[in-house]
């Protein structure tokens, strides 16, 4: 485990080396006599570094006189939330990464055009630093299984799904597929139709839907798993609900959950995987197959991004979020005339929203409906091929806690880490 | 080439991202109530990135209210810089690279006492993320003979030569062990001999002293080289100088230097390697193990650190560098008091000077003799082990040029990287 | 005019060398060993400067090392926004004055703990440094009549009148009073009546509210005048109508205007006062005193502090905005709770809100009913004895425009100012 | 005495206005699309306030976004430091105020030209601001005579004497007029005969050097005053020593200066105006006016600017200082280079020094000879009209101590101040 956690094979270095490379070119530019009139301002680009550093997230960088740069404010990202492994994640090929990477806006000018990384000439520095983390890298489960893992994009301000190219390597070499969409069918699934299916023309025989006893009662009850599997259907594809099951629950609770399935013509199966590894999900697996792999699907996209990105969100508030309206803040407003200037809105829109609920309110559990859902602010990401739709205060830098987990780590002599856990 | 520029094995990774985790950790401390009251102000430890980022060198953090950490003036070197670079390079194994961690100061409380790493319970979490890059990489040069590469410390704030570890495996394995120690006798040499073989007690054989024509041309004659091969003889060393050829030399000039050398007995050797690679070195090769290898040697450092780290300054300013005194500023001297009260002053000291001059003025070429040595800082590196005495100004994160050779860096479809050179 | 805007008596900058005497006084302590443990990030002390200057709406102090302070973020508001003047207007006399003073809190200990100028030692130098400015200013208008200028809170943070001294002083001097009221009913008469009025114990014989044609029609029609006659009425006062003449009224509009006070039992007197100067009131002058100062009236505030701020915000956003409902944000319901805890919900409150409406939103003219009043922080203001209560952005640091008028300000040889129109 | 300290006619106020809406309109310029390309991080002026707060020495301001200026580093001084204070002392009239205002240098474009006040259009608007604070301020002493209490420019950073109108009006209305000069010959008469008497060609009577027996103890002998007696002499004015008494001085020791005086031509004369007042001056009073006052005298100029700065400072360092060479730091010469090819170096110059020895080093006392003096930087003051030189490091903003002065004042009811002293 903890090779992978431990720099693993320099994927996320070198994102992280992309990025900075990106950012020091951006602010040596300005200092070079700033052809380019970019409005230190408004530079949105931010460095990253892949550790949890509170100090980090709002700064003030080229103090020190005319000879240290230009001041202006910014900040770190941790590096999952880069644009650059985003990138990473939706592009096909290195000529692919190399577009995307190209057309990634770092902020605007004084006369509020917007500057590419093109423009800067980083384009292919960029690719270059890239050139091996493209390739996915292939490990084994503790159970023997390959496992193909690659890329890491943060769930809330970008897509949340692994690589593409891995994605794509995987059904070059295998007859089924397995991948994570993180979170519900709100965020994870949404994203993983409308975003990197979508991007990668993918097909999906079969949506397993995981809940928990625990989840349930959270909620109130099964109208938050029947708005999930009404949600999987929604893209066309067909969903199986796992329940994982925790050694709290009771036999009755389990066959509750059973008999709901029965009810609402949806196949749940019980998985024992905390117990018993990859043997407690061979029933899952063969439901699957049976239900899924061996039929013929055809998965979609939820919206035509042509429509603008305003109906974009419209569309996956009232269908996915059971939403009657959406509402722009003046500043949202402003970034999508901005957006529609530049062409900009007839992207695919990344919603950032709580996972606690399918409102914008945390506290609403359950299958809210008739709410508005507050858009706060849009952030293009043109490299990555989307807008991002901010519904609430979004975290890209990570602190750490009073005790962090790092004082607890240690080494052996002989080279064994441990206190990881 | 650009296998080992972009990433290599991660080992600059590694020496980042343990910098930067217990940079992390210093902030984290301050923001959760201070136990340890660290003077933000006085926190001397910055972060790193391996990016040439000149708006990085000052710049404030902390910025953005109470939940944002606490602000403070801080800055980024580049990942040479860092102690950490020097400590790996220095430590002899696992217990003692978390050892030499344990030991990094920090920064200093409220009521000026040190903090170190080990207080933080940094220690631990640090050789965790460093146990791979503790271990040399093994690479082939283009002529396919084998070459350890492993680490890099600046030669100006640390020592310059690459691990103790990499020149003690090689030992291991090898007959003839090469290593450099980067700028001639007065910075290399000396911090090899007084820093590096006295950390892994090693004893050097012949030291190969690389002359041009050139550079006797531009320091008027033969009075520098002698300097370095009297400073080499000063600890024990046998010193063979190798005449690197350019194609502009005369034969006359050649010759002059061979003559030169019979005059001075040391044996004078003529290589080509920039244009005929290994071929252009079998000469040299040759006279080393006759003159060096093959006849016993006993080198040792130049000073007792017991001295006291003035008495080392004035040992090396005398006997390497031809000065009549040293002179210390009036922050120095501050700085002396606070290594003497602190124990610190009988460590090692690692002189930072311009390599243009044995002075501290760059302007004064030949072997200038009766000048003062002006230190005007001392900065305790107790993790790696000594105390860097600077005399000019520093500059440990370097900016990009107006036009970045990233600029005209591109990658082909087919991945390779073009436009290195 | 220049006499009164160009430095006057000095006691705009007798306010500001007290604010920022309290500023230095805040920051040495903290530099000089933080006895009262002041958590940097928590001081809400600003400093002040009678100039708009954008930039320093958002600063960092304490740059420069260990010997320069400590490093926070913080900035500078116009005079007129400081507490100090607050308190100079609502102060009774100097030991009333020292009192205030010494009551302001400038921030929070690392417990979050209050503290106050008292704690500081600074309510006797605070003290001494307005000793003069709290004098009333005695100065004769155009017409030659005696006025006192005295005082200047900004309207939206503060109270908005001038000083209870200068009213007092007045009263005691003159057989009738005349005293302004920032804007409409609902700020500046409101706040004239909970809070001056409240403090100094003053019963209003008659309140002249001043309407234009102009007004009239921007708002659609006579409900926003009706509004504010009701309002004034709430608060026990008897309402005049001053119709403040514009060349382009029409015969019919003004005619309209009276009609309507006929019919809404209010008078209303054309004035002429841009035209004519005093002569031009002469006819609501006598109206004011047949109306109200020759009958006994006895005006009162609107509601009891003793319930709370919250009831307090509610009883004005009903009575006088015509609001359904108080809303508070995450951050105000945190500040209030704060509030509860030490004691200070029970102040009059001053709300901060928009003058283009009696709500919240500036677009909702006449006189809206049923809405929603949205209360995002709360600033206790302790030393001038009221909570503020922010509905909306403040800005108390205006900017110059593109072209300041500065640029077209001159003097003549012979010291008279020009361009100051 | 309070009265003069706190506020007293507003001057200082009025300079501070000046000072801060300048450094308004620089902000505001670049801010506003910068049309004169102003280098943000070349600007100079800083903004000032009559408060220690050293919290305000070095700061970044403008921070906050688009909306709030551009960012930079600057700082505040103390009013006193300001160049407009110096402007205001060495202006003739208003037309001559406004013209210096007009040259006041701010700062530098990108392409490193100077960018004047005037550029800016602030010199009416500046000039407007200290129309009244121009005129001198006429006050008595507690005996009763008449004094002229106006300006108060920094002794190290400007010239150290009262206004030139204070002293021209004085000469009009006075058959002698007595003037202070801060620190001894080296300093405050150098400077009030090569920038103030030059400036508004004033002949001096007499000069008055003030010693104690225990400042000729602490210098060790009379070498320190005859230097002081010598420099006086240069300038073309005829010297006469007061001897101010203190009460732990011996009648031996008294005589000892007596007899020296006699010795050295010059008289000696004892005061006791600390025990006396007025009444303990009059013997020296008559001792001036023989010596002084009634006989003709023509005093004038150490150099001639039109020499250039380094001449003028190296004319100082020898006939005034003792000293034998002048050595300019890299940055001066860069400096220097700067001031000649804007025709600036053939302003007179005003040497910032300690005034603890004739040399730039605090510690060598007496009267040292054969020294070298250090400059470390210039300073263009072109509204002043003088070049400030820098031979040491410079407080422009004061801290307060750990206990404040302030903490202890206070007022009583009836409005006296307590704790001044």
């Amino acid at each position: 485990m903890e090779d992978i956690n431990l720099h693993f094979t320099g994927d996320l270095h070198a994102i992280a080396a992309a990025n900075n490379t990106l950012a020091a070119m951006i602010d040596n530019h300005i200092h070079q006599g700033n052809q380019l009139r970019i409005d230190p301002r408004r530079v949105t680009w931010r460095r990253c570094l892949d550790v949890n550093d509170r100090s980090l997230r709002g700064i003030v960088t080229g103090l020190g006189g005319p000879g240290q740069g230009v001041p202006r404010e910014s900040g770190f990202d941790i590096t999952a939330a880069s644009e650059i492994m985003a990138i990473l994640c939706l592009a096909t090929d290195l000529a692919d990464l190399k577009a995307r990477l190209s057309r990634i806006v770092v902020g605007q000018t004084f006369d509020q055009e917007p500057v590419t990384a093109e423009q800067l000439g980083a384009a292919g520095a960029l690719t270059a630093l890239l050139r091996d983390a493209i390739n996915p890298n292939l490990v084994q489960t503790l159970g023997g299984t390959p496992a193909i893992v690659h890329g890491g994009p943060f769930a809330n301000i970008a897509h949340g799904c692994n690589s593409l190219i891995a994605t794509d390597t995987a059904l070059r070499y295998a007859d089924v597929v397995l991948t994570e969409a993180g979170f519900g069918s709100d965020l994870g699934a949404e994203k993983f139709f409308d975003i990197k299916a979508r991007a990668g023309d993918l097909d999906v025989a079969s949506v397993v839907v995981v809940a928990t006893v625990r989840a349930l009662k959270y909620n109130g009850g099964f109208e938050n798993l029947e708005r999930h599997v009404a949600n999987v259907r929604k893209f066309g594809a067909r969903p199986v609900v796992a329940l994982n099951h925790f050694i709290t629950d009771t036999e009755d609770e389990v066959n509750e959950v059973i008999e709901w399935g029965r009810r609402h013509d949806v196949a749940v199966v019980l998985t024992t995987v905390w117990a018993d590894g990859g043997e407690g999900a061979t029933e899952l697996a063969r439901v699957v197959l049976d239900e899924g792999v061996d039929k013929p699907a055809h998965t979609q996209p939820l919206y035509d991004p042509a429509d603008g990105v305003l109906s974009s969100i419209e569309t996956i508030a009232r269908e996915i979020y059971g939403a009657d309206a959406v509402q722009l803040s003046v500043n949202a407003q402003k970034d999508l005339k901005y957006l529609q200037q530049q062409g900009w809105d007839t992207l695919p829109v990344c919603i950032s929203k709580t996972q606690y609920s399918f409102s914008d309110d945390p506290t609403a559990l359950g299958a809210p409906t008739g709410h508005t859902l507050h858009v706060r602010k849009f952030i293009p990401r043109i490299g990555a091929g989307f807008i991002v739709a901010l519904t609430g205060d979004v975290m890209t830098m990570p602190g750490l806690p009073k005790f962090p987990a790092a004082e607890g780590i240690d080494v052996t002599p002989s080279g064994e880490i441990t206190g990881l856990f």
